[in-house]
């Protein structure tokens, strides 16, 4: 998959692509990502990116022409890729997208600053408008990098088979069970009887459950939209009886 | 504020620490940040910081030796700073948690990797867990920068006013309005006259009817929360009738 992505801070990508994953996808030639500087591109002779805004109002908006001739010079290895404005205006972003979006041979990602962007670039070349969350952020690089993360873990050859099931717990709709690993006794704390077994179908049991009891207490949202199956209903009515 | 991040790549904080409002809040000395390295608190001689979980499974567990070991040595500038461990187990960030976190003189951010963390080590010392959102990445670096430059940008001193109004406008509970500037003539499509009108009070009653149209469109879960006021309820209303 090919990467592109369009910023006034290409600096703040350096270390993100020398590192973890990341680098991991770009030695293998899973991944090739390009950093362009949107400023390289201004016609203006201060090289400026930002005006007022019409209308009034406060803040600076970014101008369409730098971004415009930029994402002109992006070499498209495929007709219309997406093209992905990072915004707290935009759809919220989840493993689904992620998994959708992984699919495509590349895409390009457009990170804001100031007070947002000249509506026309989002009309003109923007095929998505995607938020990371519900709070506020600098600029879109971050969010951008997060998005990177996401969905390069889904193309194949990124993971070995132990990590990918961190994906299909998500996919699962359920919240993880509690993980203990060595030492047995931990300031005190000893790892629940249960796992140390020997007894699969118990401790498979014994997870289902957790996870189920975190999810309904935590992230009733994910709870009520998953649909139990007639074992796990038995195993939420168990614990209920010996309550 | 002081803030305290253990990792087991701090390297990825390198640019994250040198660039633009993270970098003017260290120079204000506004925010103050130390990274720290877990591997560097491993007792073993290989300095391992993960091991099998126990009662099988695919991935490893950080052990809690390095990690407890790690915190311990953190000066800490409160009695029980929270310390938030990012984790898609977590409870979804938002601009109100960020308010929340924004009063305190010290955050502990605790970034996990491979399949999690023991469990002892949440019971122990994590006061928090956060998930940025619905989707799974390789470790928690990614999401405590976000909410580091999320928190940052509402300690008082770090923008200008032009800039907070970003906050508002998400805590408005609204999208924001489309925004334009020069030039006028954008590749054939024009600035809407009614921004270049000078009526401010027809251009405030456009803006405000494109905020709430977008919002309905895009986001009615936000939509849907939101209390209209009577006057909003007229501007929908009048457009229904031009319709």
């Amino acid at each position: 998959m090919r990467i592109d992505v369009l910023t006034l801070f290409p600096e703040l990508f350096e270390t993100f692509k020398r590192t973890s994953i990341i680098k991991r996808g770009i030695d293998r030639k899973i991944i090739d990502i390009h950093i362009k500087n949107i400023r390289d591109y201004s016609l203006d002779k201060h090289k400026k990116t930002d005006d007022y805004p019409y209308g009034g109002g406060p803040g600076m908006i970014m101008t369409p022409q730098p971004i415009y001739d930029c994402y002109q010079d992006i070499e498209k290895v495929s007709s219309n890729p997406p093209c992905i404005y990072l915004t707290p205006q935009g759809n919220i972003f989840n493993q689904e997208m992620a998994m959708e979006l992984s699919k495509y041979p590349q895409i390009i990602f457009l990170c804001g600053h100031y007070e947002g962007i000249d509506e026309r670039i989002i009309q003109n070349i923007v095929t998505h408008e995607i938020s990371i969350g519900d709070y506020v952020l600098t600029g879109g690089e971050l969010p951008a990098m997060v998005m990177i993360d996401c969905i390069s873990r889904l193309l194949p050859g990124m993971l070995g088979n132990s990590n990918s099931c961190r994906e299909d717990s998500i996919s699962s709709g359920l919240l993880e069970f509690p993980q203990y690993t060595r030492p047995y006794d931990f300031l005190g704390k000893k790892v629940p009887d249960i796992l140390l077994s020997g007894d699969h179908k118990k401790i498979e049991k014994w997870r289902k459950f957790q996870a189920l009891l975190k999810t309904k207490k935590r992230r009733p949202d994910l709870f009520y939209k998953y649909s139990l199956s007639e074992e796990e209903k038995k195993i939420l009515e168990e614990y209920d009886k010996n309550k």
